[in-house]
C-alpha cells in the first residue's frame, strides 16, 4: 500500500501541488504551489494537507507518517536554502500558517519566525549583523507561541513591552535597542514560565509540532466557528497548514513589502494597483504607522521592483484569468511572492474587469456572466460609503437596522414627512426618520435623501416604498425612540442612551443597515458601457422575463431604461395620495350608501384613467399588471384630531363622523383583516370603477397606436370565489367599455398568490384565473407568520442565533415559503397548461430567489426598477446554472 | 317498451308507492304512501314524480303519458270518492302540493279546493248544506291560483276582501255571509281579467294541468332557490307534485284538524303530543287567532278521536322506529292522516328517545348514536331561549352576530368588567358588552352572564374564554358602536340607530348570534341519565381520545366530568392575571436587565408550581399538556394612563417607563408579531421558569402517589430550529429537576403546529417533536390570511354570499387548512412513526372537524370542557362512518 501523503513540498526543482488542489492544499497552499510551478518566486515550504487537520480531530493526534514527511520536507527547505533548522549560524526560519479552502481573514492562528532559540538567535544576529532586529523576531515568536500554542494571554506580554519602553525612555518599539530586547526575551521567557507551568520550547521540532496543533485547532476556534456558520462554511472541511520559509521586508532600505492588485480593485481599470512599504514587515503595513506607498511612487523610486512586479502580475493574470491580489516581500533586493488570491473588488469593478477580460480574449461571455456577483449589481446604481471613511470613522456608528434599499444618503434628521417636504423644497437635504411609514408619507418620502425607521422588516411600506423610489433605507432600528412632541430621536444603548436632535445631519447606510453620526464620504454612482454590455449578454441566455413593479409613469420609463419588459405590479392605491384625489378618496370611504361611494368614486376615475394610460404609453408593447384596491381603507384616513378637523373642514364632513369611521376601520391585525379583494367583493363599485379606468385607458392609446396588453391582477384572494366574484365584475365592465369605445385590446385576469389557502388550493383557483403572481411578501408573512412591520423585535436575533440562515422577507424561503410556490405552479398549470406564472414580491430582484424562481419554472419575475439590472443578471446566470446541470 | 311510470297513485285498493321511494316521490309523497300501505287513514289521491319535474325543467312540458296517467287517476279517485272532478252536484276536489325529497317548509307553491268553477261550487254548496263555506272556499282557490298561476299580486284580493268587510260592515271574515262572498267571488274573477288578461278557467282540468305545472316551477322560485343554497340541497332534484282529495276540518263541532308528535319533541318523553282546533283549517291554526286545544283537554273531549290517534301514532311509530310529527283532519267525524314525517325536536328530546328507542328494543345503539346531532348536543348543557318567546318577541331583536359560545343569557348591559364585577358581586346579573376582550377583562368575563363583543370571530379572545367557561357569548355585532365615556351603546341600523345605556336589560342568544331587547323566556339546562347513556356507548365506539383545553384545576375537574381523558391544552398565561401574580409578570416585563426579569420570574414560579400541581392532581392517570408563554408581553401592561399611573405607584416605577415600554412593545399586527416562542427564544429565562415550574410540581406530586403524565407544548414555531432552542433549555431544567428530587416522571416535549411553514416543514419538526398538537385557530388565521379579530367585517358577508360555505373558525376548512393537516400528519410520522397527533384550537369541538380530525388518523382531539361530551359523540360517529367505508 502507498502510504497516504499528508505532505505537499514547493521549491526551485519540485512542487508537489498544484492550483487546482485547494479542498487538499487549501487557498494558500494551492497558490504558493502553482506559483513555485509558474517559475514565480516564492519562498519555498511545504503544505500538511486538510486531510491531516481532519484526522487530527477525529483521531486527537497526527497521522503516521506526517512527522517523517515533514521531516523530509524540512530537509529540502534546508537544501534550497542552506541554511539548518535551529542551527546556531545557519537557522533557518519559518512561518506556520493556517490556509483553508475558503479565505477567512483573520479567523485562524499563524506563528511566524519559527526556529529560533536561544542559540540561533544568535546565528541570525550574526549573520544579518542585526542584533536587534534577531532579538526583536525572537521575542515576537515567543510573545505569539505563548497566546497560539500555550494560552497565555497577550496582555500580559504588551505589558511587559511597556514597561520596557518606561524604563528606557522611548515612547516607540523602534526606539527599543537590542539590549532591551534581549533583556525583554528574558522577561518574556520568565512570564512563560510562570503562567504556562512550562518553558519556552528550546527544540525547535518540539516548537514546529505544537506550532502545527494548534494552527489546526484555530480551525475550531470560537470566532471561526462563527464565521463560518455566517458564511455557510461546512466544519468538517479543516484546515491546511504552511511551513514556509521566512523571508524579511524589515533588512533595510533593499528590503520591504506590500500589496498588489492586477486591475484597480474599485473601478476595474486595467493597470496594477499596488502599495508598498520599503523596509517593514506585513505587520507594519497593518500597523498603519507608515504610510505605504503608491503604486505611482514605487514605480519612480524603485523602478526595476516595479517592472518586476508588473511582469510577474502580467504572468499570473494571464494564467489566472482573472484580477489578483497579491502579497510580496523584498528580502535584500530579492523579491518573493507570499499569497497569490482572486481579488476582491467593488461592483463596478466587477463588472468592468469581466467585460475587459472577454474583450481580451481571456474568458467566454458565459463566464463573465457567472462572475459577476448579482448582489454586487445594484451596488454602482446608488452612492456608496467610501469604505476607507467607514475604517477612520467606525466609532461615529450610532446603531443598526436592516438593510432594506440599497445605497448611502446623507441629510439632516427629520421627524416628519410635511416637514421633510418643507426642507427638501428649502433646499435641504434631509432623512425622514420614523416609528415606520404610511402611505400617507409618500410626499416626504419621495423628498428626502433616504429614510429610516425604528420599526418593520425587509419588506415593510418604508423598504418596499423607497426601493421603488431607489432611494437607501434601513428599517427596523428598534434602538431609536422617536419623540415627534419634543422632536428628538434617542439612541438607546447598552451603555446608556444618546439624543439626536432634529436638524442634526446622520448618514445611512442601506447596504449595511449601519447608521451614523454626521456626514459620511459618499462615492457617487456611476452609469457605464461595460454595465450594458453584460447585462445585454445576460439577456441572451436567460429564459425568465424581467418586469418592473412600478406606479408611476416615471417609473414606468426609469424601468424600461432598466431594461423591464413590462410592469409585474402597478399598485393603484399609490396613486390615490396625490393632490386632490385623496378627498375623492376619502369621500368614497365616509360615504354611507353605495350611491354616494359611487359619486366619489366618479370623481377618482378620470384620474386612475390618466395614470394607467401613462404606464401603458411607457409600456407600449409590453404587458402592465395593474393590482386592484389593496390597503385597508383606514390607511386613507388621518388618525390625529388635527389632521381629522382639516379634512372635517375640507370635506364638509362633521369630524364626529370622521372619527367613528376611523375608529370602526380600526382593526387589531390589519395585515389579516379588511383589505385586498374583501374591499371590492362587498364594495363591488370600487372593483368596477378600476376595472373601467383600466379599459378606458386601453382603448384610448391603442386607438392612438399603442400597444397594450392590460392583466387585471386580483390581490389576497385565498378561495375560488372571491375570484370569481371579481372576474365576473371585471369581465362585465371589460365588455361594457369594448362595446362603448368599439375597440377590443387583449387583456388577462389573473390573482396573486400571496396567501397560504390560495396556494394549497392553485388546482381550482387556475381554473378562474389566467394567471398568477406570487407575492412572496405577503406570503412569507402568513407562511412564517411573521409581520413585516413587526419583525425587527425578533428576526434580526433568529439570524444572529443562526435559527434562521437569513431574512426570509429579502432571500425566499425555498423550504417553506418555496414549497407553496412549487405546488402552486404544478397544481395550477395541472388545470391551465398555458397559465402564465410570476412573482411580484420583492424576492423578485433577488438574486438566490430569482435562481429559485427559474428552476420551478416561473415565466417571470417583476421588481422594483433599480432591481431589474440585478434580475436580468441572476436570471442568466440560474440559466447557465440550468445547462450545466443538463 | 314498458311506457314510464309518472303517477303514483295511492287509495284504499292499490298503492303504488313505498315509504322509501323518497327521492322519487318527495317526502311528503313517500309518507302518504306509506300510510296507505299500512291501512292507515289518508285522502286517496296521487303523486307526480320528482323525475317528471326534472322533465319539465329540461323540455319546457310535461312528458309524453302524463297527462293520460294522470287522468287515469283521477278515475280512480273518482271512484274511491264516489265524487266527480268538475261535477256540478258532487265535485271531486283536491290539492296540489309540492314535496321535495327533504322538507322545505314554506317555500314551495300549494293550491288548495282545486275542481271549483261556477258550476261545482253550486254542487259543493248543496252537498254540504254550506253555501257559506262554498264560496269561502271557492274565493280562496281563485286567490290562491291568481296568485300562484297567473302571478297576480295577492294583495290586490286582499284588499278587496277588507273592502268588502267595510261594506258590510263587520270586521272578521267569518262574519261576511254566503251573499258577501258570492259576490266577492265575482269581484276577485273581475279581477283576474283584468290583471293577468284571461279569466280565470271553468274547466278543472285546465286548473289542474297549469296548477301541477305552477307546483314544479315553484322549484325554482327564488325563496327556494335561497333555500337550498343554505342547505346544500342540490338544484336538480326537483319537486313532486301531490293531488290529494280535499279533506275539510271545517265543517263544523265534528270536524276540526290538528297536529300530533308520537313523543314530547321539546323533552323526548314517551308520551304523545299533539295540538287539535275544532271546526277548523290548518290555515287557522298557523293564522293564530283561535288557540288550540292541548293533548289533554283534547282526551277529555274527545276520547274516541284521542284514542284512535293513539292508536295510529303507534303503529306508526312502531313502522318508522323514530318520533314523528303528523298532520291530521277530521271530516264530519273521520280522521284522515295528510302528512307523517320524523319530527324535529331539541337537543334533549334528541338524546332521550333515541335512548328510549334503544331500550325499547326499537332500534340498536349504533343506530342511537348517529341519530343524535353532536350540533344539538351542547345545547343541552346551557340554558336556551324558549323558542314560544322568539316568536313572540322577534320584533325585540336588536342586532346580529357570530355565535359564539352556545346558551342564552339575559342581564344588564355593562360596558367594562372592573363595573360588570362590582354590580356582579353586589348581585346583579350583567352582560358585558365590548368592543372586544382582552386578558385583562377575564375577571369580569367572569362574573357575567354572558358577553357580547363588536367585533372578532369565532377565535377571537371573547369567544375562546368564553367557551372555555362555558358562558354564552355574541361576537362581531358589528352594529354596536359602544361608548365608554357616555356609557351607551348604539345599534346602528338601516332604519336609523337606537341607544341602549348601560343598566339597560338585553337577551343575548349564543347559539344564533341574536341580541334582543329586555328579558326572554330561558329554559334552563338539565342533565339526565341519557345523556350518560349515550355518551357511554360513544365511548365503546369511538377511536379518537378526547380531551378538554382548561387552563384551572376547576376547569380540568369539570372536563373530568364531562369525560376528558387528559388536557391538550392548558394556556399558562391564563394563569397570570389572577391577584398578585400580575405584579410580578409586569414587573418581568419592565426589567432591564436579565437578571432582573429572572428575580421577577422566581416570584411568579411558586404560582405556576401551584397550578400545575392543581392540574396533575385533576388529571391523576392522563396526560396533561401545557404551552409555554404565547401571547404578545403588551397584553400584561395597561394601556390606558390611569391604570398606568396606578401600576407606577404599586411597582414604584416611574410611569414614563412603563409607557415607553408599552409604546415599544405596540406592533402593528401583533398576531403576527413577538409572542409564542419568539418570547422564550429571545427570554430563555421565561422558558426555563415554566419548565422548572412544571417539573418541580410533576415531582412533587408524583412522590405522593398522582400518575403524572406532563406533556411541554411549544407555541408558534415556524421552524425546526426554533423548537430545538426550546427544547434544549427544557430538557436541561427536566435534568435539573429530576436530580434534585430524586425523581423521574416521564414526559413529552412536543409543538403546536399553527403555522403553515410548521406544516410544510412537519418532516423536519417530527425530528425534534415528540408530538404535534394543531393549534387550528391561528392556522386558519394564517391559513387564510383572516385575523379572528377582525374577520367580523367581512366573514358573515362571505357567507351570506355563498363565497364560504360555512365560518372557518367554526368548521375546518378541509380543503386548505385540512390539506396542511393531512400534509403534516403523513410527514410527521414518516420521520416518527409513534409520533402523537392532537389538535386542540377550537375545532376540537366541533363534530364535522371531529369528523375529519378521525379520517386523518389523528390520536385525540382537545376542545373546552363543555364540548367534550359533543367531541365523544362526533368522534363514536366518525369512527361507525369509517367502519362503513370498510
Amino acid at each position: 500500500m502507498v502510504p497516504t501523503r499528508w505532505v505537499y513540498v514547493y521549491g526551485p526543482d519540485r512542487v508537489d501541488g498544484r492550483g487546482d488542489m485547494k479542498e487538499l492544499l487549501g487557498g494558500k497552499g494551492a497558490g504558493l504551489h502553482e506559483m513555485a510551478r509558474l517559475g514565480i518566486p516564492v519562498p519555498p515550504g511545504l503544505t500538511i494537507t486538510t486531510e491531516a487537520c481532519v484526522y487530527f480531530f477525529r483521531n486527537g493526534s497526527f497521522p503516521e507518517g506526517l512527522k517523517e514527511q515533514v521531516r523530509e520536507g524540512m530537509a529540502l527547505l534546508e537544501r534550497w536554502t542552506g541554511k539548518k533548522f535551529g542551527d546556531r549560524v545557519h537557522p533557518l526560519l519559518v512561518s506556520v500558517r493556517s490556509g483553508a479552502r475558503v479565505s477567512m481573514p483573520g479567523m485562524m492562528d499563524t506563528i511566524l519566525n519559527l526556529g529560533l532559540n536561544d542559540e540561533s538567535v544568535q546565528g541570525l544576529a550574526a549573520q544579518t549583523g542585526n542584533p536587534r532586529f534577531a532579538y526583536d523576531s525572537y521575542r515576537r515568536l515567543i510573545e505569539m507561541y505563548a497566546d497560539v500554542v500555550l494560552g497565555v494571554d497577550r496582555h500580559l506580554f504588551e505589558e511587559r513591552l511597556e514597561a520596557k519602553k518606561q524604563e528606557a525612555g522611548v515612547r516607540s518599539d523602534a526606539e527599543l535597542s537590542a539590549e532591551h530586547l534581549r533583556a525583554l526575551v528574558e522577561e518574556y521567557k520568565a512570564l512563560v514560565e510562570k503562567h504556562a507551568d512550562q518553558a519556552f520550547p528550546q527544540d525547535p521540532w518540539t516548537q514546529l509540532w505544537l506550532a502545527i496543533q494548534a494552527v489546526f485547532a484555530s480551525w475550531n476556534n470560537a470566532r471561526a466557528q462563527e464565521y463560518r456558520k455566517i458564511h455557510g462554511i461546512p466544519d468538517d472541511w479543516g484546515t491546511a497548514a504552511n511551513v514556509v520559509t521566512m523571508v524579511f521586508g524589515n533588512m533595510g532600505e533593499d528590503s520591504g513589502t506590500g500589496v498588489a492588485f492586477t486591475r484597480d480593485p474599485a473601478t476595474g481599470e486595467p493597470r496594477i494597483y499596488a502599495e508598498y512599504l520599503p523596509n517593514a514587515q506585513g505587520e507594519d503595513v497593518v500597523a498603519g504607522i507608515r504610510t505605504p506607498y503608491k503604486i505611482e511612487e514605487m514605480q519612480r523610486r524603485f523602478p526595476e521592483l516595479y517592472e518586476e512586479l508588473l511582469r510577474y502580475a502580467r504572468i499570473l493574470e494571464e494564467h489566472y484569468r482573472d484580477m489578483l491580489d497579491l502579497e510580496f516581500t523584498v528580502e535584500k533586493g530579492k523579491l518573493y511572492f507570499l499569497q497569490v488570491r482572486v481579488g476582491k473588488r467593488t461592483g463596478r469593478a466587477m463588472i468592468r474587469i469581466a467585460v475587459d477580460l472577454v474583450k481580451e480574449g481571456k474568458i467566454t461571455r458565459e463566464e463573465a456572466l457567472r462572475r459577476v456577483d448579482p448582489y454586487k449589481l445594484e451596488e454602482v446604481l446608488h452612492p456608496m460609503l467610501d469604505p476607507a471613511w467607514i475604517r477612520e470613522n467606525g466609532h461615529r456608528e450610532l446603531t443598526r437596522g436592516i438593510p432594506a434599499s440599497p445605497g448611502a444618503a446623507v441629510g439632516t434628521v427629520v421627524l416628519d414627512p410635511e416637514e421633510a417636504a418643507r426642507r427638501a423644497e428649502a433646499g435641504e437635504k434631509v432623512i425622514l426618520v420614523r416609528a415606520e411609514t404610511s402611505p400617507d408619507d409618500i410626499k416626504g418620502m419621495a423628498r428626502s435623501e433616504g429614510i429610516l425607521t425604528a420599526r418593520g422588516g425587509a419588506t415593510s411600506h418604508a423598504a418596499v416604498v423607497s426601493r421603488g423610489m431607489g432611494k437607501p433605507c434601513v428599517v427596523g432600528a428598534e434602538a431609536l425612540q422617536i419623540d415627534e412632541e419634543n422632536r428628538t430621536v434617542t439612541v438607546v444603548g447598552e451603555d446608556g442612551s444618546r439624543v439626536l436632535r432634529e436638524g442634526e445631519v446622520i448618514t445611512i447606510d442601506g447596504n449595511t443597515g449601519r447608521v451614523y453620526q454626521g456626514e459620511a464620504r459618499l462615492i457617487p454612482p456611476e452609469m457605464f458601457g461595460a454595465f450594458d454590455t453584460l447585462l445585454s449578454w445576460a439577456d441572451e441566455v436567460r429564459k425568465l422575463r424581467v418586469r418592473a413593479n412600478a406606479d408611476t409613469p416615471e417609473d414606468a420609463a426609469r424601468a424600461r431604461a432598466f431594461g423591464a419588459e413590462g410592469i409585474g405590479l402597478a399598485r393603484t392605491e399609490h396613486m390615490f395620495f396625490e393632490g386632490e384625489r385623496i378627498y375623492a378618496m376619502q369621500e368614497m370611504i365616509l360615504a354611507d350608501t353605495e350611491e354616494e361611494r359611487r359619486a366619489a368614486l366618479a370623481r377618482l376615475l378620470p384620474y386612475q384613467k390618466e395614470d394607467f394610460k401613462g404606464l401603458f404609453r411607457a409600456m407600449d408593447g409590453y404587458p402592465v399588471t395593474i393590482r386592484t384596491l389593496d390597503p385597508p381603507l383606514h390607511e386613507f384616513l388621518p388618525k390625529d384630531p388635527e389632521s381629522q378637523q382639516a379634512l372635517s373642514r375640507k370635506l364638509g364632513v362633521p369630524v364626529e363622523k370622521i372619527r367613528s369611521r376611523v375608529e370602526a376601520l380600526l382593526e387589531l391585525n390589519p395585515m389579516l383583516g379588511f383589505r385586498g379583494c374583501r374591499l371590492g367583493i362587498l364594495y363591488p363599485e370600487i372593483t368596477e370603477m378600476q376595472a373601467r379606468a383600466i379599459f378606458e385607458a386601453a382603448c384610448e392609446v391603442a386607438r392612438v397606436g399603442v400597444q397594450v396588453y392590460p392583466e387585471v391582477m386580483v390581490p389576497l384572494v385565498s378561495t375560488e370565489g372571491e375570484l370569481r366574484n371579481q372576474r365576473d365584475r371585471i369581465e362585465a365592465v371589460a365588455r361594457e367599455v369594448f362595446d362603448a369605445y368599439g375597440v377590443e385590446v387583449p387583456y388577462k385576469i389573473g390573482t396573486m398568490i400571496e396567501i397560504p389557502r390560495a396556494a394549497l388550493t392553485a388546482d381550482e383557483i387556475a381554473g378562474t384565473a389566467e394567471f398568477f403572481s406570487f407575492g412572496t411578501n405577503d406570503l412569507t408573512q402568513t407562511t412564517f407568520g411573521f409581520s413585516r412591520d413587526d419583525v425587527g423585535k425578533f428576526l434580526p436575533k433568529y439570524i444572529e442565533m443562526g435559527i434562521l440562515p437569513h431574512d426570509p422577507f429579502q432571500r425566499l424561503d425555498v423550504q417553506g415559503v418555496g414549497q407553496l410556490i412549487r405546488w402552486a405552479v404544478q397544481r395550477g398549470r395541472q388545470t391551465r397548461p398555458d397559465l402564465k406564472v410570476g412573482i411580484c414580491g420583492e424576492h423578485g430582484g433577488d438574486p438566490d430567489s430569482v435562481r429559485f424562481c427559474h428552476q420551478v419554472g416561473l415565466d417571470y419575475v417583476s421588481c422594483s426598477p433599480y432591481r431589474v439590472p440585478v434580475a436580468r443578471l441572476a436570471a442568466a446566470q440560474a440559466a447557465l446554472d440550468g445547462k450545466d446541470q443538463g
